[in-house]
């Protein structure tokens, strides 16, 4: 049994901690509160343990059961997630993890040198198996990696261009614009390019993002130049093969991003999450040896299975072990 | 155990469904599949028995299983939830649920003449106890008639003036505006207040209503004259024990719709939703005889508690014992 502790509750932890109860293999250690809000509340009605971080009179005032602090949540974990805002998990590191010999999962708001390895399940699961310290890559590098490691084994990819139309808030961030923009990233390539190369290395590609006045996905455009001319049928064919990887279509009257969420509302997944990269089977174009397409990508939930397989990973399970266990419990195709 | 038949297969119908299978004394007899689509996919991957309206070649041909016709569904069923958009409620009841003798509960996109009471199960519940055709109110006027029932029993109300800002479209519409733009109900009163009067008779309101460029909830803000003069702290009393109404507060970082939702999602509601109407703490004023407030309206899930009561109602089965069960069976506070 993989002892788990989540440390930042916010969009990706609090995601991770309902995977860690779904496992059959881990066990959820707690959360830390670092605030009190309505996700610590519903925290606690799910029965989560709940350590404080110098807060423990606000936590209790509020009526929720605090188990102990920071240290001792760090004390009963054999591996803490970190989902922290950007730069503040290397500084745990530092500060906490390294000293308290406990291993950590850290996400793509830090840099690639925080673990020993960038971690994309499907693409090199290897790299991290007895790690200390991995690196699940941004939702935006796990939904390219997905996609290019599927057209690199197939094809052989010689290079990718990307456009990136980002979401520009998570739903419930009510504070976030921009509502009626649309907002370039002067920096090129975007960081999305380079951290690709984190998980595949060696790879050709450039990026650019804009982000758009949406909560609900990112949209990713690739144009992807391969070793030989390809048919449209067989790229179909390829990345319907591949995992976690959904071909969505206009069949079923999926037009959107808003329709792909309705969707996953209505399979009944866990807040309406959708960790499958969804591509357009429309959107697919094949012109000699440059292939075209259209992906959307849940920037609240892609990580989930990520994170639940560096945990097993840096716990030795090998990937054939790994890999299908979280994508059963967590419903994914 | 009560059949129940769904058609219109939307917003309202598909939760309906999925409420109805929770329920120990009732069982779906199926849907009717108006097209197909990713809603019916992911009815079929639930195991909902689904019927066809002159496509089943279509439904089948997308591996769909067909249990039947419309004809089949309504022989099967003792009692029908119509959810077909407005006014098409009222040409099935002519053209087919009278033929067949069988019940039905509308929604409140109909006119007031298409059931014999418009129904609020907490308002009005025994109005409906056996009757054969029953309209659930909008999402809207279920709204109003919860909070301004609440205020009525405890302080008697003299009129009520409320502003409605509406949200524009539905989570999963992708093709329904505005997108930047506030639009005015150019009809005053909205047909909100007349319709609160089919539910509360003889109470005086005024409602105005603006659409506004969400899809996640409406808010109201109200100005209630009561009886008597009243303090701040019992009109919080009062509504914090009214059923189906919760106080949220910025105690709790819900400072918006946006939260709300993510609050739903963090419970673990099925497809993220809020049945209850939503009061800020913080939005409760008090001057004299004067009570405002703020509440927010979940329009996807806020009438699917008052289909369940309206199904037992018209089955016979008393207030207490449907009330009840519908709230635990939905989790609701």
């Amino acid at each position: 049994m993989i002892n788990v502790g989540v440390v930042g509750y916010g969009t990706i932890g609090k995601r991770v901690a309902d995977a860690v109860m779904l496992q059959d293999d881990m066990k959820l250690a707690g959360i830390v509160a670092h605030s009190y809000n309505f996700k610590i509340m519903a925290a606690s009605l799910k029965g989560i343990r709940i350590f404080s971080l110098g807060n423990r009179e606000l936590l209790e005032k509020n009526g929720i059961k605090v188990e102990g602090d920071f240290d001792s949540l760090l004390d009963s974990a054999d591996i803490i997630v970190d989902a922290t805002p950007g730069g503040l998990g290397k500084e745990n590191k530092e500060k906490y993890y390294i000293k308290k010999d406990v291993k950590a999962v850290f996400q793509g708001g830090e840099k690639a040198d925080v673990g020993e390895s960038s971690f994309v399940a499907q693409v090199n699961y290897d790299d991290a198996l007895n790690k200390r310290y991995v690196r699940v890559v941004s939702c935006n590098t796990t939904g390219l990696s997905r996609t290019i490691n599927a057209l690199d084994r197939a094809f052989g990819v010689v290079n990718v261009n990307a456009t990136l139309i980002r979401r520009a808030a998570d739903p419930g961030e009510s504070r976030k614009g921009p509502i009626n923009a649309l907002v370039p990233t002067l920096e090129l390539p975007s960081h999305h390019g380079p951290d690709v190369k984190t998980v595949i290395p060696g790879i050709e590609i450039f990026t650019t993002a804009i982000v758009a006045s949406t909560t609900l996905m990112h949209i990713h455009t690739l144009s992807v130049e391969v070793r030989k001319e390809v048919e449209r049928e067989d790229v179909l064919k390829v990345l319907r093969k591949a995992p976690r990887i959904r071909i969505v279509s206009k069949e079923e009257r999926i037009n959107s991003t808003a329709e792909i969420i309705e969707f996953a509302r209505d399979l009944g997944r866990g807040r309406g999450d959708m960790p499958e990269v969804c591509i357009w089977k429309e959107g697919i174009g094949v012109n000699g040896r440059s292939i075209f397409l259209i992906q959307a990508v849940h920037q609240e939930s892609i990580v989930v299975p990520e994170n639940i397989d560096a945990i097993r990973a840096m716990s030795g399970v090998p990937f054939e072990s790994s890999f299908k266990k979280t994508n059963e419990s967590l419903r994914i195709e």
